[in-house]
């Protein structure tokens, strides 16, 4: 039978070495193993939920404040003073490992690091205004959970 | 004489209109005007540091708890299921606007939203031991600020 744990919480629960560079209560940081740059760390809730909009609150707090902390860290580890934090929610949106997971990736000089094109376009303000108050509909009615 | 406010200072302050979908006391989330794809989000806090290693505990944990809840929403009203979070700091690194503001991003079944490579290499062992060696040492160091 397949082992249903995610490889992350397999690397959280020291099953499978990392090399780690922060952990707490609800937290856990390591390099990624396929660096975008050098320094290219992984923060993971212990929680093992699919993704971001799937998190409970107090994992979702916890990564918040953990992130400019780690970021800090990196950047002064690393020399770098610009970076990226990406984070990727189904296979289509580019996500391999389906436990939440931010990437933080330091964008050196040499250009190494993340690139990508946001591909944008210009707003229709009339679907903007009927979106937008779609959504803060959605966001004042109780949550679900 | 320039106004030092960021233009996401102004949009919170309400001198530029923008399509608002949430706000709370640390937080303000508009669409983007030039979204990459329908209901493209920014979550910005207040408090207007450029970069998101600048950025208060306070305002980074609310804007860590707030992802989800505005991630979900934003799923919600736009029929996506897949999307992607992104935070750039740096002009190197696609940061255009210098108040700190994460992208949520979702990505449609026709490929519209985040595109990008990953550029992922092979980590060199040894380089990462001493890396997230430095990185843990940075980090169970008393905080600066």
């Amino acid at each position: 039978m397949e082992d249903p744990r995610s490889i992350f919480t397999m690397i959280i629960q020291g099953e499978i070495p990392c090399h780690k560079v922060y952990e707490d209560d609800l937290i856990f940081a390591f390099l990624d193993i396929n660096p975008s740059s050098p320094g290219h760390t992984l923060v993971v809730p212990k929680e093992p939920a699919r993704s971001l909009d799937e998190l409970s609150d107090d994992s979702a707090q916890a990564i918040g404040r953990a992130l400019p902390r780690i970021s800090k860290a990196v950047l002064e580890a690393t020399g770098a003073s610009e970076f990226n934090v990406i984070q990727n929610n189904g296979p289509n949106a580019f996500q391999s490992v389906f436990h939440v997971h931010f990437h933080i990736i330091p964008k050196m000089e040499d250009g190494r690091g993340l690139t990508f094109p946001f591909n944008p376009s210009s707003i229709d303000h009339e679907d903007g205004a009927r979106l937008s108050s779609s959504i803060r509909d959605l966001l004042s009615s109780p949550p679900s959970q």
